[in-house]
Parts: structure tokens; sequence; C-alpha cells
């Protein structure tokens, strides 16, 4: 099956052909890069001088949509900034059988949300009305008969997994729940920018964005309430580790039962009963790794695969819920996730083209 | 002024002999270290190799208690594992002017504490009584007369820093308070441990001690209230970030007045305000360094000083304030601090031996 | 095909593990780990928690030899320290269709080297008389027909690919050659030890072993000639690269003639003509990469993998041929090339389980 | 006594200000940065925000030419990029008592190199041939008399105090000498650019500017030889590690005859005998530490501080004499050896404003 990708010289590029060399059934036929026009994939990326996609020539953006008019490629993932795949979904959406966007373009439900955060109007309501979302954990069912889909990114997709089934499931309330996330400095993409240079993140540990990220109103649409969110910076390439705090309700202990526990659960068995409301609720999702109450996910553990790993504990004294989950950024928070519905939306295995074995150490 | 070190051959006694090396006053006299007895400061330590102290040769505890107590010694710093220094302060206190002590020993008020958190039943209940609490910024009157201090380690010196003030004032509120602390692995020891070789730390950040850890209670004593503590490792050698989250007391604002500013503030006023109460209460103390709203300390920006840095946010949907602090867990968070507590203890200029420029790039 | 691995816990075994789980042939059906006895892989290896071989316990070497010679595995690797795997094959080679070690014990063809450079006497000479050497570049007929192959490490093997065809073609002379070579701290193993910490090896670099390291005489061994060779310590994980400095013979220019270029060719031009050589000396080799003359290896480029990046590199000025390569010390210097040399042993596609691929970023 | 930085922004004069923040005897009164005109110091430097020197406005090259000219200042150091030097410094050298510059623009006696090297004809000769070479180590006399001193930087100060010596006393022959040396990435400076992102240089080791590198000719006119120089970025922010390899000439060791030592001394004897000359060569170098034999300088001993840690080592199977040298690029590399070479210009002592204790860990 030909693909293509639209901004392929970033890192979401790079993963996404990572994927896509290892994919059964995905042969990679073009490649966009406005800025390296003329260059082949071998020249950007000398360790992929080995493969045969090492001399596919990037092309413009313009060039890959006649490309695609000519007919016979069949997917296209997008890979381009912020407000840039809606000047070009509408062009090829037609000529495909399935566009994933990685970008932000296609996943907000409210446009007004793109004036406000992404120095944007969203032209393009019809295709934002039709666009899927991408989070095959949450959304299969509508993933599988898809023709557009928003892939979400590193931190939404980090904080949704542990929060959505808590308030899902009525484990917590929704007031005043924070979400405090730490991210390797590969999720601010490949640009040429001071603030990212090695002297610069080496040794350092750092918060930005403080309640006004673009990503607060993608997690709130997602969640179903507004929340403090927090991103940071910590000094490693790949990996999120988000942990969320929120308010326990002792209704639906009760609402649950108690099997096998006295009358008054200990904090601890609290902890267990939810981790297991957990693995229940993700029972059917190869990619989700609920851990034992009490332990930590590693972003060590996930680098370079598609798995989310989550742990749930209870604090007595606070009344609070905390949930620890650790993707990579790059791959669950990006690329992987983007081949992961794919493979839903085509009917293929969930898990063709993608690892769940890290590289340790 | 003769000074010696009991279990210099950590980082914390290897951070203690870089600030006596150029503190004015203090002379390196005698370290213990009883694994390395017969070895010289300099083979231990090969990069102090050029200087007169690498001629030092490690003795034993017992021996430095008696060369102690020959006299002419006048501050002892202690920097031994916890549950040791109880064993030696009371045979050397009568002989010295001073004795600063790193470990926990003597920390806790409640002597229950240490069965609970230690795995040791304290015995010198009237030391524990007399040892002053060794944060100057809070306690710099008790410090001035103190004959033994007892100094906080890097977490607690961290959320202390930053939430004592919010509270004593009246800020925020005690419920629910939430301290989400990121640590560099220093923190843990020079201790041959395999989960602290680099092929395990770098590229991976995770929680550990989740709800259990031992500076809970510490922070609890000194804030007056418990809190939910979650520490974390992240890839750097050096450094604190704690961030900590709480409810905002609205009657504080009305208390305080609102000069300036609109009846109703905005959440950025709100934010601004709080800062500059906080810059007040810390007007007199020059290692604290009370940054923007809306800013975010760096532990790059605290590196090798004794300063810490704090920013406040307030957060209009959830009513939260949360504070950002900084600083590096071997000097403020452990040598430093015993250093600056010293200084105050024996009248010295309270920055003596201390840097406030950090190593950047 | 059932495969075992004798001494799992290691990061040689967590590797030989990663590489068996993508094998399509291979299934691992033991392991042991002496210290390791009672604990399933998936207590060592949480990132493993997901996969069927997390349930598998780790035995004592002494049961994994009873395991064996009761029949039903076909292939051994054999991951345990120096001086173990001359203990253990003797008592399994012959219930087994191939065993591999990783260890050096059966790679030095003359036994005293032993005594001298491991402290031990080797007494399995007939079988250290039987063992081929495992790199498969260089040795592919005698591996195929192998029974027992000694697979080299990360140092040797990438100075050997590197220096190896410079000598027999005669491209350099044997005098005074130096190999010059940083590694990731993996190489020194998962063992508990202080010099290994984040925070020593974090900002260092540093040589070790000088003259004396215990790879000098396998270098030699391989290319028929002593050398000099330093070996340093670089903050990374994994990875080789390796530098080394030859002296050019001027006669073998002669002796190839030189085809499309002037009689007496640029120093650019000799580099180049020596480069194509060395093209043609691996082009049967998937999983050597020569790469443009006067460009460098990295060792990011090959993480992950298999392969080897080589350029090479004529210096008018001092008359010297530079050659650089670069491997993942933990795959094509220790577990991908015994998966490797397993493949070419039992007539499997030699890239069977092995990625070309690196993680990049 | 008043200084001004010109192109104080990047590293070398973050680095410049940390040291003269300390220094008792300089006062920064003034600094330009033409890419960050009516920004203060503190603005750029965060970390700098308690310090009096945050309020300093960085002006333009013009603006701090008309400031030096009215009179007052009395030091001027350039840490302008390569080729930038020379348009100022002559028309502020006659209003000052001493200028050091940090970049090429003096340090090369020859001045058609520039044209080669540094793509500029150098216009300044009179200037250039008056510049004293900024090497306190093999300048001394020299530089206390100097008004423009052209400091050497990284590369070049860790290879010529490692092989001046050698040569100088003829311990090694001039023939096929190599320089292999590692260096963090800050070496590269601040601009902003992709290759040394945290991403792509974290895990990474290469080589690059092999044969070409524009330190080549700068090494030679110092040593008085041509030799193969090979530069190679690993993964840390500050540090050289340099190794040279060199052809030991016996009949310096018959000259110095063998104090001690049998006729025939053993490799180990002669190491030691090397090392013994070059500790007494630089007995008067506070900065310069000469190590055993056969032991390893680190990166990290000199992290942050002036001094140069070398060690000798004789390999008798090649009979090449090893030296290995480590300093911090941005202090003895940079703007500690120009703030060491200006003491000795104005009369100081050597070591003020310099740190001799790294920070460990």
């Amino acid at each position: 099956m030909k693909v293509v990708i639209f901004g392929a010289s970033g890192y979401g590029g790079a993963e996404l052909i990572r994927s896509i060399l290892v994919h059964p059934f995905f042969e990679l036929t073009g490649a966009s890069a406005n800025s390296n026009v003329g260059s082949t994939i071998g020249e950007l990326y000398p360790h992929l001088g080995f493969s045969e996609v090492s001399q596919i020539e990037f092309v413009s953006n313009e060039d890959l949509i006649t490309m695609v008019n000519r007919g016979g490629v069949e997917v296209a993932f997008m890979a381009m900034p912020n407000g840039q795949a809606i000047q070009v979904v509408p062009k090829i959406i037609d000529s495909l059988r399935l566009v994933v966007d990685l970008s932000a373009d296609f996943r907000l439900k409210d446009p007004t949300l793109y004036d406000r955060y992404y120095n944007f109007s969203h032209t393009e309501l019809s295709l934002l009305d039709e666009a899927v979302y991408g989070l095959v954990e949450l959304n299969r069912g509508s993933i599988s008969s898809a023709r557009l889909i928003a892939s979400p990114g590193c931190y939404v997709t980090a904080v949704t997994l542990a929060l959505f089934p808590l308030l899902d499931l009525g484990v917590v309330t929704n007031d005043g729940i924070v979400a405090d996330a730490l991210s390797g400095i590969s999720g601010a993409g490949r640009g040429a920018n001071v603030a990212n240079l090695f002297s610069e993140i080496d040794s350092s540990s750092f918060a930005y964005g403080i309640g006004t990220h673009r990503h607060r109103p993608e997690i709130a649409q997602n969640i179903g309430t507004d929340l403090l969110f927090m991103p940071q910076v910590v000094p490693m390439v790949r990996g999120i580790l988000a942990k969320t705090y929120a308010q326990f309700n002792p209704q639906w202990l009760e609402a649950v039962g108690i099997n096998g526990v006295d009358d008054t659960p200990s904090a601890m068995q609290v902890g267990e009963i939810i981790s297991g409301a957990m693995k229940e609720f993700y029972s059917a999702s190869p990619f989700v790794d609920i851990r034992r109450s009490g332990s930590s996910p590693m972003t060590k553990s996930v680098l370079g695969t598609n798995r989310a790993e989550i742990s749930y504990f209870y604090d007595g004294t606070t009344n609070k819920v905390l949930a620890i989950s650790a993707i990579d950024n790059l791959v669950k928070g990006a690329a992987g996730q983007a081949i992961q519905s794919a493979n839903v939306a085509l009917g293929f295995d969930e898990e063709l083209g993608l690892s769940k074995v890290s590289l340790i150490p």
C-alpha cells in the first residue's frame, strides 16, 4: 500500500519513516519538506543510507499534492507544523483512502479555539466536523471507518489515557484537577532554537507555558472538564511522564462494591481497587499497560515503543487519586499513534509496524 | 577556625570540602570515612590533588572523635548516613563551639517518627530538644545562638521555602496540598547501587516512594499540615525542581487590600500580588530569589550555588496557587545550607564560602 | 527453535531477549542468573511485563544445565562473566545444536593469554581449538558449520572491522598502529560500581586501561600485529566510536592501479580509492556500511541496530590512513553479533531478529 | 579597574562575566552584543538576576567603542566571532591599558592563513605583529608587558600544553604526530544550529573537520611541526580530552641520564621519567597539574576550573609517547585563560578570579 508523508523532515517524519520501514504493508513512495526540496532522505538522515528509501527525494508540498492526485497513493500522513494541514488536506483527501494528520489542525471541535490558541482561523469546518479523534483506546469504533484522522500529541495522550477512565467511571470528581507533566526536548521539534541546544538543556529542568499551554483546551475537550496543566522540560530526548492529581469520589467505591475487602478498605486497598477497574477498562487495548498500584512507570521502559504504562495510587491523607503515565512522545505521542490508528482504519492488526520492547539500557 | 567533617567520603562531604576551601575563616583539619580509612582526600578525590587538603588522611569516626576531644577544633560537620550522628554527637559536642548535622537525626521534633520512618529509636532526646532547625530563612534568630544545628535536606528545603510563607500569611488553605518534586540523582548518594548507574538513569524519569517518602513528615512539621508528596528522579546530576499546588484563600486578598488594582483583580494580578508578598517575606534573605509570576526557575540557573529561585502563579480556573522552586540539592539542599547556618551561628557574613553565580552553560 | 540464555540478568542478556522476542524462529524457554534465582524476567525487566517471556523464572546455572540436558533445547547463548562459560559449555554442548558464547572464554587461540589477561587458566583446550571466531564479516564460511562460536565484543569488533581489510590488502603497514576508541558506559556492565553511577559519568570523558587493556591481544590476534590501544569512556549509554591510525603503504596504490585518476592522485583521491576498496571488501556484508571518505560515522546512527558504519580518510601530511567506525556496543558489539552468527550457523537469513534502523533522535 | 566585554552574549561572554564577578579588582562597566542591543544582562542571563551587573544594558559595538574612547575603561575583552575583533581593536587600543582577544584574529603569525582558514584577509599587520600569544605557561614573560593579547582556544590549548614540552625538550620526534581530541558541544557556541540541539547531540559521538580543521595550523605554529588533528564531539556541555601520539626519541633518555634506574629502564620507568621531566617543566605553572604516568585526567575533574590535567605514558610496543590532557573548554580553553593572561599583564596574582576546585559530582 503506497503511502506518502507531508512534512517529512522533522522528528515526527523521521519516526514515521522508522515505522513504515518495518510495516509489512506500507511502502513509502513520496515525501515533502519545503525547506529540503531536492535533498534525498539519505542526505538528511544518513542513518537510513542503507535503505532503499534513502534515494527518495524530498519534493515541495505542491509537488506531492500533484503526485497524490495522479493516483496510486492510498494513505497520506501529515507531519507539518500546525496550520498547514488545513491548506493541504482539502486538496488531496478525495484522491486517498485515508489521511492521518499529526498536527492540531483537526483536533479541536470548537473552531474558535484555533483563533485563541493557534493564531489562525479554521476555514475547513466540514472536514473539522468529519475528522475522527485518533486515540484508538477511546475511539476504536469511529476510527475503523474514518477517512480523516486527527491524531493527538504527546502531552494530551499521556494525560487523557490516565484521566479519562477515572472521570468516565466516576472514580474522581472534576474539581481542581492538576496535570503535571515532564517531557523530553524532542517534543519541541527539530527547529534551530537556542533554547533547545544541548548546552542549554543538559542539567536543566524547568516549567513553561504555565497555565496558558495550548494543550490545556484539548485535554479539557477529551476529559470533559478544565484543569491546571503544568508542562515541564527535563533533560532527555524522548519521553513523557505525566502525573495527574484528582479528588477521589467515595461514592464510586460504594457503587462498585468491594469484593474480598473489609467494610472499610485501607488506602492501599482503594488504590488496588482503582487499578483493577482501570485494567478492566483497558483490557482490549494492547498498548496500555496498567502497572501495580504504588509503582511508577519509567520513561525508559517505553523508549522507542508505542506502549503507555500507567499506574494509579490513592492517598488517604489528601483523598486524592494520583495517576502516573509514561509514553514515548515521538511514538505513542506522535508517529506510532498515527500508524496505530491507520492500522485500525485500514483493517490491519493494530500492532503492525510498532514495537513494544524498549531499548534498555 | 579549625573544622572537621565526619563522613566525608560521600557527595555531601565533597561539597562541604569545596565550600571550606574557599571559605576565608574555615580550615579543614580532619575527616573521617570508615570505609576509606588510610586513604587521603587526594586519592579519593583526584580533582583536589592540587590542594593542601589532598594530603589529609581519612581516619575512622572513633579516631576523629578522639582528635576533636584533644581540643583545638571548633566546628564539626556531620555528613554521615541517617542514624549515625546520634552515636557521635553526644561524644563531641562539649568539646566544640558548633555541630552542624546534615543527616535527619535531629530534624524531627516527634521522636516516634524515627521508629516509623528511619528504622531506629531516638535515644538522645535532650539533644533532639536542643537542636535548632537549620533553615536560615525561617529561623535566623535561633540559629544565631545555636550549638547544635539540624540542617535540612534537598526536597524539604525546596518545598518548605515555597510553601511556608503561603501558609504562614494565609494565602492558601491547608486542604489537599500537593508537592510534586523532581530531583537529580546525586540526591541518592554515592553508594554502589545498580538503580543509579548511568545506563539506568539516562533517558529515564520516574517516581518513587509514592505517598511513603520519609521527607513527607518533615515537610508537614515545617508547614504545619500534612500533604501529598511525590518525589521523582530525572536524568541530571544536581538540582531540585519542586512544584506545589495549594488552594487559594480569597479572604487573604481582602485582608491585604489591593493597591492600585481594580475591585476584581485578574488572575494575572492575583499572581503578581502573591509574588509581591513573597518578595517582601524574603526581603532579608540574600539566597532567595523570587522571580516574576508566570516565569519558571531552572535547575541549571542555581547549579553550584546556594541560591533558591522561586516563582508563584495563580490559576483562576482551579483557584490554585502554584509555587515553583529550584535549588541545587548538594548546595542549598545540603552542604551549602550547612555552611550558611554555620556562618550565622558563628557570627560571620551569611554568604562566606558560598557562590551565587551558577555554571552556565 | 528453543533457545536458552545462561547469565541473562546483565545488559547483554537483556539485549539478547530483545532480539529473540522479534526473531521469527527463536523461542526463549529458559534463562539462568545465579544472583536472581526465583525472580521472573518481568520482575527484573518491568519493561517486558507485557510479554509472555516475563513469566519465565530465572534458574541457577546448574538447573539450566539440567534442563538443557533433558533435551528439546537447540541453542544456548552464554552471557556470563569471563571465566564461567568454560565451566558450563563442556556440560551442555553435546546436547545442543549450537552454543554461542559472548564472553572471552573461547576467543583467544593462545591459551596462555588467559593466565595473563583474565586471571584463569584455560582448561578446555580442545573446545578452544574447535571454537569458531564469530565475526561473520571475516569468517562466514567457518561460522556456517560451527557448533561453538566465540562471539567477539564491542571494542574488538569496531577496531577489527576497520583495520583488518587495510592490513589484509596491504593498504597500510603494521608499524605503530594506534586504535583510540570511545565507549558508552553500558560496556562496563550492570554491576553495582560507584565509578559507573550517573553522577560520576555525566559530563566526564576519560581513558582507562592505558596500554594494558585485555582487548589489546585479541585485536592483535585478529589483525596479525600488535598495536597501541586506548579505550575511553564518554558520557553515553551505548555506542563505540573507534578511530585507527596506521601508516599508508604507497606500494599498494601502485599495485591496485589508479583508474580514472591522474598520475599523482591528490590526498582526497587516495582517500576515495581506499574507501572504494573497502566497500568492495565488504560488498557481501549487509551490516557494514562504508561511508564517504572525509565524513564521520555517528554512534547515534547505529543506536539499537546491528550495523557498523565505517569511513576511511587519507592524510597527506602525515601519510596516515585514518579509519573511523561506529557500532552499538550491546548489539553489533555483543548480543546482535551473537544472533547474527547464530543465524549463519543455523542456515537462517543473517538479518533475522536484527534491526538496521536506529532510534533517531 | 573598569573592564568591558565586546560580544558578551555568547558562552565565552557568560564565562567572562562569571570570572569578573568574583575578581577582586575587575568591575564590569559595559558590554556589547549587536543582536541583543537594549536587553539587560539580567534578561539574557536570568541566573545573574541577583547581581548588580544584571542591570547593565547591552549596547552596540559602535556605542561601546565610543564609551571606551571617552576614557575611564582600562581593559577590554573581545569575545566576538572570528573576523570582528580586527575591525574593533584598532579603534580602541590607544584608549586602553590592555586588550585581550578571545577570537583567532591575532593568533596566527602568518597572515595568509587567515585567507585560507578564516575567509578574511588580515588588514592589521602591525597589530598582528605586536600581539602576544596568551598562553601564560609558555609565554609568561612577553605577556607581562603586553598591550594586545591573542588568547588561544580550547583544542589548541589542550594539545599545545601536552605536546610543546615533549618537542621542546626532544622527548619525541616530530614525525607523524596525531592529536585526537574530544570536545563538549559548548565549544560550538550559542548559535541556533540544528546540529547542536540536545536531541541531536545526546547519545552521539562523532568526528568532524577531519584533516581540515582551522586549529591544525595554529597547533602547528605552536609546536613547530604539522600533525594530524582529529576533533570530535561527545555528549557533554564542557570539557576537552586531548590525546596526542608521538614517536619517542631514545636519544633523549641518554641525554638526560637515568637516575636510580637500571641500564635498560622498563616501559613503565620511561613513562615515569618523562612525567618527571614534564612536572619540572611546568613547576612554576599553578594551573598545570601533571598526573601519575598511566593514569588519566577526567574532564569532570576540571569542570568550571582553569586547571589543565595532563598525564604521560610510554608504550614500549609501538615506541610511542601518549599524552592525555583535560581542560574546561570555556575556562582554560577560553574565558579563564583570558583572565589569567590579563592578570599577568596587569601585574596581578595569576589566579585571581579563577577557580581550581571543580563541581564534583
